[in-house]
């Protein structure tokens, strides 16, 4: 199984939201992870996409870059959300895609540092939600905690 | 229909996830809204309440509120979130609640005369996202706009 077809899985059989969402995984290694989502379920009152649904997408492109960044170190960590913030910039008026990337390499340094050493670490990691056109949608930033168990 | 069959028929009717998440309406005045949704179609993948459904439920909340208020005055009003930021505090365990209460009477006061004088006015809304136990779980801030169309 690749990245992407092990972030789907898990994703997926995880989650009961990702698939009411139709969250399909594009891309997922150390330097991106990349989800999709259709407009239909995520539609909103205003035939936009809702709100909740962009911010849920954001939220688990950045949980996937650090699901696929950390799992290969050790399986049995938890990776959980602190707290973000969103911008919601335009309606999403299309189908959507989430992209996270790697932080910047020395952020991503010390959190992994951080983590071997400690056992516990939080990082703070960005996505930006696109319509079809390639538009900025919406821009969030979450700060996310790996604990080893 | 009362207050909270409208917010439940308007929200089921529009939101395709609010469905998903089973989003019920338990209280939706002026004075605050407050939704509530089971644990098991909002779950992750460790058995807590997935943070997208979290900041959703309490995005709704807000937004039921603005709704719930403004619905009377101009039913032709576009409600928009235009950012947010939501704090985790500690993992969902249970069934969940987030409850919006109306802003500082001097703060209302100031939206609903813009909006009335302009046809747009933004407002600051807040939401706390509580367990079954009554523990707040999340703090939910929102600035949300209303566009006369």
């Amino acid at each position: 199984m690749n990245g992407v077809e092990a972030l789907q899985a898990y994703l997926d059989g995880a989650i009961p939201l990702v698939r009411a969402m139709q969250v399909e995984v594009r891309e997922a290694g150390a330097e991106r992870v990349v989800l999709a989502a259709p407009l239909a379920p995520n539609v909103n009152h205003q035939s936009t996409a809702f709100g909740g649904s962009v911010a849920g997408l954001a939220t688990l492109a950045c949980w996937g870059w650090l699901w696929t960044r950390v799992q290969g170190e050790c399986a049995d960590t938890q990776l959980v959300v602190a707290r973000s913030e969103i911008d919601y910039l335009k309606p999403v008026t299309t189908d959507m895609t989430a992209m996270c990337a790697a932080p910047a390499a020395a952020d991503e340094a010390v959190f992994l540092k951080t983590f071997a050493r400690r056992g516990k670490a939080r990082v703070e990691l960005t996505a930006t939600v696109l319509d079809a056109a390639g538009e900025v949608c919406a821009r969030f930033t979450g700060t996310f905690v790996a604990i080893k168990n």
